[in-house]
């Protein structure tokens, strides 16, 4: 799709990032009467009209492609539709227009698209929903027996601060949470009693929270990764005579690291403690007399784990790359188990030393196939 | 128990809940000057009247079928019964109607009997104890020791905010839980000095009971979901091949999964990562010319693991569903190691392929039993 | 030392606690002046002679029985001085009483003597002193630089609340730790972004700080639990069979359950998921003709797991007892792995299902020690 | 480097870090107008020069000695420049005093470069920089449709306080974190509706925060103590003849511990529950008639293990000593599988019983290289 590249330049990333923010500035300076100008109306208009532009854009690509899931009716284009719809529908039904102007709010939700971790959030919340179900509801049996205890506590001394129970309840929120607004604060001994165990109680539902979370956290996590690098692993041809288990168990060594265009991967002379898989991308071996390039499948940084010499050339990647780390210490303990990946290995380094004996630690995608 | 099928959603499941929230919105209503009306009492008296049905209705179908624990005298009836008696009995002993009824306040407590993870809970706190009551000694000598010397450093410049010790511990229980209300506030240099430091072990003894109660949470969570899960593999008749060390194998790769009726398991067409075991419920496999349905102890979807083909066809859940799933990744780690079950994996999947040619991947429960 | 056990009891325990609370409310209340009164001085002199009295009961003790290590000169010897010593130095010294008496908040840290868990929140302290170190370096760096950038934002408008770098100091650090007090709030756009930031950056101190002391918690934990079951572990006889690494592989499944005097450990009838051994402590199954006690080093409930029978007896302990408790999964497990063990475990069974046909799952420990 | 050393302790440890938090009170001083002195000032200029001396010193070693990297153009350097150079220009650009002295408060910075820890934590950022954004997005969204609500419930009423979307910000950001100033209280009851769900969403993202960074903080930490023991067990001249997979293993076992000079490592007649290697440093066995002196990669303490005697000698380092700690568990679980190791170390034992009677459990480090 060459012909649509400006276009994606135009409606991704970047450019789609500063529409955002200008529009999102925007909006609140039209809340402010001093700030209020037309050209800031003007500018709100330029970013509807962008978000709008994207929208067709999006829309033509997709019956263009035939790509599936098609975009209209996907969950992306009722993202889309929130952000472009609402502020003229405000504006045509009359709405005043710094009023209209705050649905343009809802172009912040554009963001959640773009994040790539949030189906994982999602996922600890659904996974993890009884547990923090519970916390819940503890909250709410504290907050509503607090209230009542308060209420009647406080309410005859001051009135119009716990007289009510949606006035106990609002103060109890504040407290469970260790907010403490302060505009409503406990003056007897019983109330202040209780306002103290509230918020111990806060500390103790917040801590409870924290830890539903956070394993909930770290077990989605390490399976992710699990998963990730794994499919990476069995792109790479010189790992292919490992058996499954011997796969799996790579697989949990092996650390994912991805690199922007032109990072230094190892740098000459530095000592090197681990060796690398490219699992997608290219890079660059800067060697005499011309730089040598790997792409994907190929490995390199192994001369440094079978000697322990220092790294003998700079690595740098020539696009977006993803490399799958050894560690040395990983890498003694996996080829311990498996001799014979050793030996290969050890065959591999001696032959690249002998006609590359200044390019390093390299391997070129042909003969790590073989 | 057909004949008592009304009865059971009578007392169970969301009217209860709507009973529940109805009832509180009405005593907070009560006690707001404003809003206290004849329908607001009257609407406490029906959702008082339909707990005390419950009970009535609870205690009848405990006698009528014997079932075993009873529910007289159980905790269920007693929180039932504080959820029925108090408000009347206030009534009667001649408290004003807007106190009295504070005390519906206690049938929130009917959600802990709802929410299953209060078990879970308490078990922690239960485990955890030492050390959570070490933080909260720890909690205590913070507290005391910097209320004297608040007390000691605001006390002559503020009388009325740190003069006594009591008012000084208010302060400081505000401060240590972070939740600072600001009605007292240190202005002293000492003052202040001890105030930060208070802030600061604040932040610290949070973070060792958020610490121990994540640890704890993590360890209790994986323990159950261990034991839940092997009692499920137990169920699944192809399994009953693997050896006991096999199985906890087993266990420990599997997650459990809860559907609710009519969820759609797999989508024909979709990339397949994992196969399904059927620990409860049932499930339909919707092939042409007519659907098949599987029931528990049978497997699906474990043709997308030996091909790596997309799935065959879709598969909706017919009632309460729960799944043993099992990801490619670990698919390959087991099997390696079990060539057995591989191999009658295989098998069963070669001779479902023949016969029931677009039907996907099948096994029905007379199969996988042989 | 039966002579001497009643002043053990006075001495420890239940006596002590009440004493203590009893002093600190007096102490507390001393500086009430509408509390203070004759009879609250007489009850802080009452404390003061019973810590007194302690000290010379240990002292005399220690002396009496030559134990090691001796009290006299021990940490805990100078914590009992600190508790009786000071209060009667301030009064010689001329305090005012309701001063003086303030020292007396230095009874609190007598607590610290009878928790547990206060040695292992000591350790991890240590353990982790780099990295908490490190966040709060960090926390220290964003304090002073978010103070100098406020006071400099808001310095000219509210030179009463943020004029001097102390001031904007103080104002730092109740904003860093989400105090948040509302004494002094910036108004400027600039001041108001510093203060967003700086409460972010809180939630981010707070967050690194959770996460160390999270995972210093759960590491320290794991290793003292292992460390004292693998202690019990070695003094039950029926399990001295196994080889080092058995030994090992069962510490990490036991779990350690410390009960009080006459709690009920399984109960006649309902299902059973674990056997027990008996750590210490002392047992009685409630069997007839007569109930049976079992000693340290007996185990029971290994019908449940053999059979998957309902429990045939109650057993309750006669004394504090520690079990050591095995999963039935884990069981399974482990025997699958061991069957030398689950074959003398089912000979044992089969030989005590005979005689004690009513007793239940039950060996004594001649038995078990043969 | 001898006739530097003066220099080094000059510019190094203590004298530095005296010199920082005197230049850092003079500069918050200098902000007072009450405590503005000429003293003060001096004071500063001393502090000024200390650290431009520092760097003058700096460069001249790193010339001298032309060691790698060099300090000219390196990071350390510009932090150095960065504490030197600002308040001098400040000052002839005619900045008042008090307003160019703040620059100084980005001395502070000089703490980040001490502090060892501050790479582990920048890592565990990058690495969960995907999550850690998550979450971010998730807190911006809450703030802005939150401040969006509340300024059209509290607008109306408190024009003042809720009247333009900036004003709703700062309300929102102070509730999201709980600090709660309580500057902005909502008081409608759709605004406090707002305002509860606000500070929950709040607990929820600060829990999502503290479950990635402990994540994050316990694999990486994880990771680093393993290979920073490994390098350690290496270098242990008896624990050459492992094969990779039993260093591999013993590695996981033991625990780094890093001693000052002087510092008692067991002490004669206690209990001992671990043998130590020395990874670095010296320690000192005080036995009769004279001391014996253990080098690097020597061990003791092993009597203990064997024969689960007390300590028979005391053993103290001589100067900061890391040593390699092995728990008696896992000394047998480790002995139990390498049971060469376990035959060498009871002949060394039995060995140095023989000569060194009363000297306890030590071995030279010839013996231990032999």
């Amino acid at each position: 799709m060459p012909q649509d590249q400006p276009l994606e330049v135009f409606v991704s990333g970047r450019v789609k990032y500063a529409v955002l923010v200008i529009g999102l500035v925007a909006m609140a300076a039209m809340t402010v009467p001093g700030l209020r100008a037309p050209w800031i109306t003007a500018a709100l208009w330029v970013c509807l009209g962008y978000f709008a532009a994207e929208m067709a854009l999006k829309t033509r690509q997709s019956s263009h492609f035939g790509r599936k899931p098609p975009y209209l009716g996907s969950a992306e284009f009722w993202w889309d539709v929130l952000g472009v719809v609402p502020v003229p529908l405000a504006l045509i039904a009359g709405l005043p227009p710094e009023k209209a102007w705050l649905l343009a709010s809802l172009w912040i939700l554009k963001l959640a698209t773009v994040v790539p971790g949030l189906s994982l959030l999602g996922r600890i919340i659904h996974l993890e929903a009884r547990p923090l179900a519970s916390v819940f509801v503890i909250f709410l049996i504290v907050l509503l027996l607090a209230s009542v205890a308060v209420h009647l506590a406080e309410g005859p001394g001051q009135p119009e601060k716990f007289g009510t129970l949606p006035l106990a309840l609002w103060w109890a929120v504040t407290t469970l949470t260790t907010t403490g607004y302060g505009d409503a604060v406990p003056e007897t001994f019983v109330g202040r009693s209780v306002a103290g165990l509230v918020m111990i109680c806060g500390l103790g539902v917040f801590g409870l929270w924290t830890g539903i979370l956070a394993t909930g956290f770290a077990n989605e996590h390490r399976r992710r990764e699990f998963i990730r690098t794994y499919e990476l692993v069995t792109r790479v041809p010189f790992l292919r005579t490992l058996d499954a288990a011997g796969v799996i168990e790579l697989t949990r060594m092996l650390r994912r690291q991805d690199l922007a265009e032109r990072s230094v991967v190892v740098r000459r002379g530095r000592a090197g403690d681990c060796m690398f898989f490219i699992a997608s991308g290219e890079v660059e071996v800067q060697v005499e007399p011309k730089p040598i390039r790997l792409a994907a499948g190929s490995f390199f940084g192994e001369f440094a784990l079978l000697d322990g010499a220092p790294r003998t050339a700079t690595v740098v990647t020539t696009r977006p790359t993803t490399l799958l780390t050894l560690d040395v210490t990983d890498f003694h303990a996996f080829t311990a188990q498996h001799p014979d990946l050793a030996r290969e290995l050890e065959a591999e380094a001696a032959r690249r030393r002998a006609p590359v004996k200044d390019a390093g630690h390299i391997v070129n995608d042909a003969d790590a196939a073989q």
